[in-house]
C-alpha cells in the first residue's frame, strides 16, 4: 500500500494557519489507500527566542527521513534580519540541495491583477536554488567603522548551472508552447553571465524543439508588466529568480496565490514546498491569510511525489473556486480551505 | 558671460537620433547670454568594429575637460555582450566617479501605463553607481569546461555607501513628502545589507524630518506595481537600482520617457546624462524613437549645472506636450523634438 511520510514546518505568523488548510486539502484529495503520516517540526522565531536554535543537527537529520516537507512561512520582525533566513530556510534549501526552485505563475480567472487589460499569464520560473549570491560567501572588514568593506560573492559552477538549465529545458519541452527564456545580466556580470549563456546554448542543442530567448534581468521586469504573455518557462539565477517571482506573483493576483517547490529532482533528499509569501505577522490570527498559495504548493508536492491526478484536482479546484467566487465576499482562511477541501473530495 | 562646454556621445542605434533632439531643445531653452559649445565623441559599436577601441585614454582624458556629458545609447547585437558596457559605459561611470545614478519616475498625464487605475507615481531612485556587483570584480576558473567556476563579487564600502545615502537624504528632505526608502536584501546578503542598513539608520539621525522605510528588493517590486504611490525617494545598490529603474520606467509609460543622470556631486569630474533606454537597433533610422527621455535627461543636466529655471521649463514642456497630445497621432522623433523646442523657447 502507498504512503506519504510528510514533515510539516508551520513556522511563524500566518504560516501555521495556511499550513493547516494545506493539510486539510491534502487529506481530502488523497485516495483512501494512501496512508498519510505527518510529523510537525517546531522551528522558526518562537523556537529561536526560546532556545536560540534555528535548525539543530538532530532535526536536520530527522527531516532527511521524510518523503517531502511542507513549510508555511519563516520570519518575524523580532528576530534580526538574516538569522532565520540563513539559519533555517536557506539552510534547508542548501542542505537538501534544492537546486530547482520551481515557481509557476498563472493569472486565474476572476482574480485581481494590477495590470490593465488582464493579459494571459501562464509561465513557470525555474530559479536556481543552491548557488549565486545566496551561498553566504562574503564578509565584512572593519565592521561598523567608516573604513568598513563588505563583500558578497556570487558563486556559480558549471555543474550547478547545467543541472538546473537541463531541468528547465525538460520542463519547457513538456509544455505546449515549448519556449525557454534565460534571464541574467551578462553584459555586466560577465563571468557568471557568460557561463550561464554558454551552458544554456550548449544544452539547447539537445532540445531543438524548444525555442530559446535571452533577456537581461532589467529588461525582463519590463516585459513582466508589459508583455507577460510572452513567457513560457524562464530559467534564472537564485537572486534574479527571487526578485522576478515576487513581481510575477504581484502581476498574477498577489502573493496570496503564489506557490513554490524547492526541489531536488534526484530524490537524494526530500523536496520542500512552501508559499512564496512570508509570515505576515500583521495579519496573523485574523483569519485574513489566503491559504491558496500553500494549497497550490501541496499540488506541486503531490506532483513531485507522483500523484499527478491529485495535483491536477487541486489546481482545477483552485481555478474553479476563484472563478465562482462571489465578488465582494471576503472569506476567512478556514472557509477557503474548507471550500477547496470539499471541491477536491468530490 | 556664462557658457556650457558639453561633450556629446551619440553612440549607437537610436542614440544619435535622440541626442540630436536633446541638443535642439537645449539650444532652444538656453538664455541668449549662455554660450553653448559642444564636441562630439565617436564612441560605440561602429568605432569598436573599425578600430577595436572602446574608450582610449586620450579620449577619456579629453572628456574630463568638459562641464558635462550627454550620452545617447551604447550597444549593438554585433558586439559581444559586455564589451561596450564594461569598456565604455561603465568605464565612464567609474572613471568619473558617478556615484549618484539619479533616475526620476513620474507618470505624466495622458501617457500609457500598464497599470490599471493609473496610480499617482512620482518618485526618484538614487542608485549607487560605483560599487556593488558592478565593479567587474570576479572571474572564471576552468572556463568552458564542466568544472568551470565563475564568481562575481559585490564590493561595498562604508565610504561609498555613506556618500550616496547622504545624497538621497538631502534629496528627500528637499521634497514635499520627505520620505526615503532603502531597498536591499539584507536577510540574504547580510554583510553588504547590514552595512547599508546601519549607515542608512545612522545618517538618518541627521534628518529627523525625513520618514524612513526599508524594503527587501523582492518586496519592492511588488509595491512598484501594486502601490507605487507609496514611494518618494528610494536609495539602493547598483544592481537593485538597475532592475528597479527599468521596472519603474515600464510602469510610468515606458523607457521612452525615462531620464537619468550619472552624477558626481563633488564636481571633480563631469557628470553624464543619458536616457535609461538602450540603442534599440531594430527601430534605428525609422523615426520611431521617442526623444523625450533624452530631452528630460537634458533637464537633469541643466539642473546639475545650476540652470534650474531652464530645467523646469523643459519638464513643464514635456508634461504639457504629453497632456495635449492628440490620441492616436504618431509623431516622429524629429516632430517631438521640434514640438518641445518650440514650447521651451516661448
Ligand atoms: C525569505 C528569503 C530568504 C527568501 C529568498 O530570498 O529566497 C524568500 O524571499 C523567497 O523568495 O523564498
Ligand atoms: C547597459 C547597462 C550596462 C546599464 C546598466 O546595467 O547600468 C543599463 O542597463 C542602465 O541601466 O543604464
Amino acid at each position: 500500500s502507498r504512503s506519504i511520510d510528510l514533515a510539516v514546518v508551520p513556522g511563524d505568523g500566518i504560516g501555521k494557519e495556511v499550513v493547516a488548510q494545506g493539510l486539510k486539502v491534502l487529506a481530502a484529495v488523497l485516495p483512501q489507500d494512501v496512508k498519510l503520516e505527518t510529523r510537525e517540526y517546531d522551528l522558526g522565531a518562537q523556537r529561536w527566542h526560546r532556545t536560540g536554535e534555528t535548525l539543530p543537527d538532530a532535526e536536520l537529520e530527522s527531516l532527511k527521513g521524510h518523503d517531502a516537507i511542507l513549510l508555511g512561512a519563516i520570519g518575524d520582525p523580532s528576530v534580526p534580519s538574516g538569522v532565520l533566513e540563513r539559519g533555517l530556510l536557506l539552510k534547508l534549501r542548501f542542505a537538501f540541495d534544492h537546486f530547482v526552485n520551481l515557481r509557476p505563475s498563472k493569472l486565474f480567472p476572476n482574480t485581481a491583477t494590477p495590470l490593465a487589460g488582464r493579459p494571459d499569464i501562464d509561465f513557470v520560473v525555474v530559479r536556481e536554488g543552491t548557488e549565486g549570491p545566496y551561498t553566504g560567501n562574503g564578509g565584512s572588514l572593519r565592521t561598523g567603522t567608516e573604513h568598513e568593506v563588505a563583500t558578497e560573492v556570487s558563486l556559480n559552477t558549471a555543474y550547478g548551472v547545467e543541472r538546473v538549465v537541463r531541468d528547465a529545458y525538460a520542463r519547457a519541452a513538456a509544455r505546449p508552447r515549448k519556449k525557454l527564456t534565460l534571464v541574467h545580466k551578462n553584459n555586466v556580470l560577465v563571468y557568471a553571465g557568460h557561463m550561464w549563456k554558454n551552458i544554456f546554448d550548449r544544452v539547447g542543442q539537445e532540445y531543438p524543439e524548444v525555442t530559446t530567448d535571452y533577456l537581461h534581468v532589467d529588461a525582463a521586469t519590463i516585459f513582466f508588466v508589459t508583455q507577460p504573455e510572452r513567457f513560457d518557462v524562464i530559467v534564472t539565477d537564485n537572486l534574479f529568480g527571487d526578485i522576478l517571482t515576487d513581481l510575477a506573483a504581484a502581476v498574477t493576483g498577489g502573493i496570496g496565490l503564489a506557490a513554490s517547490g524547492n526541489i531536488n529532482p534526484t530524490g537524494a533528499f526530500p523536496s520542500m514546498f512552501e508559499p512564496v509569501h512570508g509570515s505576515a505577522p500583521d495579519i496573523a490570527g485574523t483569519g485574513k491569510a489566503d491559504p491558496t498559495a500553500t494549497i497550490l504548493s501541496v499540488a506541486l508536492l503531490l506532483r513531485h511525489l507522483g500523484y499527478e491526478a491529485e495535483a491536477v484536482r487541486i489546481e482545477d479546484a483552485v481555478a474553479a473556486d476563484l472563478a465562482e467566487r462571489t465578488a465582494g465576499t471576503v472569506r476567512t482562511t478556514d472557509e477557503i480551505g474548507d471550500a477547496l477541501a470539499v471541491r477536491v473530495a468530490s
